[in-house]
C-alpha cells in the first residue's frame, strides 16, 4: 500500500514535512574496512589489488590479466543479440548529439580599463569509470557516463567492472567500445576506486571518477575525494508523475513501477488533483505488477515508499515539487509546458503523456545520470562540464596596474597582508 | 632554503615526482569528534549550537542573539577605514562584471526526428557562506563567495562567522553587505556547518555550503556532503611562477612572498631557464622576507615548501607547470600568451610582470577561490555555475516516441527491466 497525502487535510504541512524526511537508504557504517582497503591498494598496489580481487570477486588474476583487450570485446560483442548492439548505437549516436551542444566557450574581453580577462576551458586528461558488476550492470549506464567524457575531449577513459567469479555482462562491454572506453579492467569494489585514485604500476591513475556503485564504492570514492574529483554519490532513485484527469492511468501505473523495478529502495510517486485519477493508478499498478519479472522488488519499493498525494488544485503540485526535487519529473497535464515553466528543482523534466522516463533512459540523448533523494536542490546531472575544468585569465599593463592598484594594496594592507601589498607596491615603486 | 631542482640531473624525474607527492597538510583525525557535533545540532538544534558556540567560541548567547542584525552591520561599516570600503567597492564591482558574463543559456532543440529536447539553469535557493573567524576572516573571500551566488539569483545568501569571545572583524561585516548577504549568524565551527545542512528553529536550513574554515569545519562539510552540496575542499594556497630572463626578480620575489605570508603550508615554486635569474630571486626573497610582518609564517613556507626549478628550455617549464597543476600560475617570459597557450592545467593565469597574483586576489574581477594541491587537473575556481543547477527536458509526440520506442524497449529488455519496456510498450499498443 503506497502513502496516500491530501492536501485538504489539516495535519497535510506535518505530514508532507515527514514524507521529505523519510529515509530510503541506511548509510553502512563500512568506512574502516573501506579504509583499509583503499590505504593497501595505495601502498602496496597490484599486489593489493589482486588479493582484493580474488576476496570479493572470488577471481584469480595476475596483474597482466586485469585489462580486458580489444579481442575480448570483440568476442563479446560478436555475443550479443545485433538487434540490441544496433539500440545501443542509436543511443551512443543521439547522446553524443545532445552533448556536443553542452561544450562550453571560452571567453576573452577587455574591460574600460584595458584589463584584459577571461577563461579558458580544458578537458581532464584521464577519467575513471566505474560500472557495477552483476544484476546492475547496465550497458546503457556505461554510455552515459562515457559519452560525455569523449565529447568534452578526455583521452583517457579507464573503465573498471568487477567480473565476480569471472563473469561479465557481454553488452557492457560492447557499451564501453561503443561509448570509447580507452582502457578496460576487471575490477571492482573499493580496490577499483583505489587502484584509479592512487594508480598502480599496472594502472595509470586519473584525475576524476564517475559512475555508481555499491555502499563500498560509494564510501571509497569519498575517501578518495579530493585527491581526485568524483561525481555525486548516487542514492537510490525516485520519480514523480504530476497528472491530471485528461492523463492515462495505465502509463502511469507503467512508469510508476518501472521506477519502482529498479530498487527496493526506489520511489515512485504520483500528485493529482483528480481523485479518480489516483484510484485509477492505483488499481492499475495493483494489476500490472502481477506480470513483472521483477515483480518483488517493484512490489517492495511500492508498497513501502510509493506515495499517492492528491492536492485541491494542480498548481498546489508546484511547491510539493519543487520540495520533492525529484530526480525524475513526468508531466501529464492538459499544459506539461506551463507546469514545466514553474518548477525550479528536478533533475529531469518529461513533458507530456507520450514521453514515458524510459525513453530518457536510453534515447532520449539527454543524460540518464541524475541528481538522486532532493540532490536536485543543488545539482545538476552529470554533463560534458563534469569532464572540463575551467581555468581563468588576467593580464594587466603598467596603465591597468596603476589604476587597480592602489585598492589592492588598502584590502591587503587592511588583511594584515603585507606581502601582498607589497607586490603591488615594488611594481607601483612605491614604498 | 627552498628545494631546488633541476631537469638537467639524471635523477630529476624521480626528484620531480617525489616533489609532486609531498604532503603538505597532515589530515587530522577529527571526524569522531567532528560527527558529535553535527549529529548533536541535527538533533537538539538551537540548543546544541548555543551550547557549541559557548564551549568554542566562548561566547554566550540566546538564540535571537545569534543573528547579526543590519544596525550592527551599519554600525561595523561606519568603524571601518572608508579608503578600504572604497576599495572593497570597487572589488565588488569588477567581480560582479566578470562574473555577469559567467551565467549559462538554457538550450531548446528539436532534432531530425521531431524530439524536442533541451535544458534549463536555475539558481539554488539557499546557500550558506562560511566565513572564518581570527586572523583568515578575509573580507575578500566573503566578496568572492557572495558575489557570483547573487548573480547566479540565489535568494538567501545566509552567512556564518564565528567572533570568538565576541569578537568580529568589521570589514568583514561591510563585505557581507556589499556582498548582499541575506542574512549573518555569530556561529562557526562544525555546529555552524550542522545548523545550515539541518537548519534550526532559528536558522532556516540551505541546500548548498560553501566558504573555507578549518579541519572541524572541513570535516562537518564532507560529512553533510548529500544532505546539501559542498564546494571543494580548500587545500594550503601555491602559486608557480614561470619566468625568464626577461623577468624583473624583486618582483617575482615580492610574489612568492605572497604566497608564503598566507600559511606556513603555502608554497610558492619558481621555474626557469635561467640560472642568474633563480639566484636573484633567492636573494631578492632573502632580503624581502626580513621586513615582512607575517616573516615567521612566510619564512617556514618559504623553508619547508618553497622551491626553484631549473630547466634547459623554457618549453620543459609546460610539463610540470601541467603536472603541479598550480591554484595560480603567473607567466613573466618575453612571451607570455604564447607559454600559457600550452598550459592545461591551473586555477588562474596570471599573464606578464603587471599582473600580480594580488591584483586577481582583490580587484581583477575574476575569483580568488581556486583549486589548490593539484586540484586543477579536475577542477574549476568558483564561479556562477557553482551556484546554479541544470535540468534537462525531453519531450516527445506519438511520432517520436514510434520512432524511438522500439530502441528503448529493446534496451530495457536487455537490462531485464520489463517495466521499462513496458512503459513504452503500452504507448504503442504493444503487449
Amino acid at each position: 500500500m503506497p502513502i496516500r497525502l491530501d492536501n485538504a487535510t489539516t495535519d497535510f504541512a506535518s505530514k508532507f514535512k515527514a514524507f521529505l524526511a523519510m529515509k530510503r537508504e541506511v548509510a553502512a557504517d563500512i568506512e574502516t574496512a573501506t579504509r583499509a582497503i583503499v590505504d593497501d591498494v595505495a601502498q602496496r598496489g597490484d599486489a593489493a589489488l589482486l588479493e582484493a580481487t580474488e576476496k570479493f570477486d572470488r577471481l584469480t588474476l595476475d596483474a597482466a590479466g586485469m585489462r580486458i583487450g580489444e579481442a575480448e570485446v570483440e568476442d563479446a560483442v560478436k555475443a550479443c543479440d545485433p538487434a540490441t548492439i544496433e539500440a545501443l548505437k542509436l543511443a551512443r549516436d543521439r547522446i553524443e548529439f545532445f552533448h556536443r551542444r553542452q561544450l562550453p566557450k571560452d571567453d576573452r574581453f577587455t574591460d574600460p580599463l584595458g584589463v584584459e580577462l577571461g577563461w579558458r576551458w580544458s578537458a581532464i586528461e584521464a577519467v575513471g569509470l566505474y560500472v557495477p558488476g552483476g544484476t546492475a550492470a547496465y550497458p546503457s549506464s556505461v554510455l552515459m557516463n562515457a559519452i560525455p567524457a569523449k565529447v568534452a575531449g578526455v583521452e583517457r577513459v579507464v573503465m573498471v567492472v568487477p567480473s565476480p567469479g569471472g563473469t561479465l555482462n557481454p553488452l557492457v562491454l560492447a557499451a564501453a567500445q561503443l561509448g570509447g572506453a580507452t582502457e578496460i579492467y576487471r575490477i571492482g569494489g573499493a580496490q577499483a576506486v583505489a587502484a584509479l585514485a592512487y594508480g598502480t604500476a599496472t594502472i595509470q591513475p586519473v584525475a576524476k571518477i564517475v559512475g555508481p556503485g555499491n555502499a563500498y564504492v560509494a564510501a571509497a570514492k569519498r575517501l578518495v575525494f579530493g585527491r581526485v574529483g568524483i561525481d555525486m554519490i548516487a542514492g537510490p532513485s525516485e520519480v514523480v508523475v504530476v497528472a491530471d484527469k485528461t492523463a492515462n492511468p495505465d502509463w502511469i501505473a507503467a512508469d510508476l513501477l518501472a521506477q519502482a523495478e529498479h530498487d527496493a529502495n526506489a520511489q515512485s510517486i504520483l500528485i493529482t488533483d483528480s481523485a479518480v485519477l489516483a484510484a485509477d493508478v492505483e488499481r492499475a499498478v495493483a494489476s500490472q505488477l502481477i506480470t513483472l519479472s521483477r515483480a518483488k522488488i517493484a512490489r517492495a519499493s511500492w508498497d513501502e515508499f510509493g506515495a499517492i498525494i492528491k492536492v485541491a488544485r494542480l498548481d498546489d503540485a508546484v511547491a510539493l515539487a519543487n520540495a520533492i526535487a525529484a530526480e525524475h519529473l513526468e508531466i501529464m497535464t492538459a499544459d506539461p509546458e506551463a507546469f514545466a515553466a514553474k518548477v525550479r528543482n528536478a533533475g529531469a523534466i518529461f513533458l507530456g503523456g507520450h514521453t514515458p522516463e524510459a525513453i530518457g533512459d536510453y534515447v532520449g540523448g539527454s543524460n540518464h545520470v541524475l541528481p538522486t533523494a532532493r540532490s536536485a536542490r543543488f545539482s545538476s546531472g552529470l554533463g560534458v562540464l563534469d569532464f572540463m575544468k575551467r581555468t581563468s585569465i588576467l593580464k594587466c599593463g603598467p596603465e591597468q596596474l596603476a589604476a587597480l592598484g592602489p585598492a589592492a594594496m588598502a584590502l591587503g594592507n587592511a588583511e594584515g597582508l603585507d606581502a601582498h601589498a607589497r607586490s603591488v607596491g615594488l611594481r607601483l615603486n612605491q614604498r
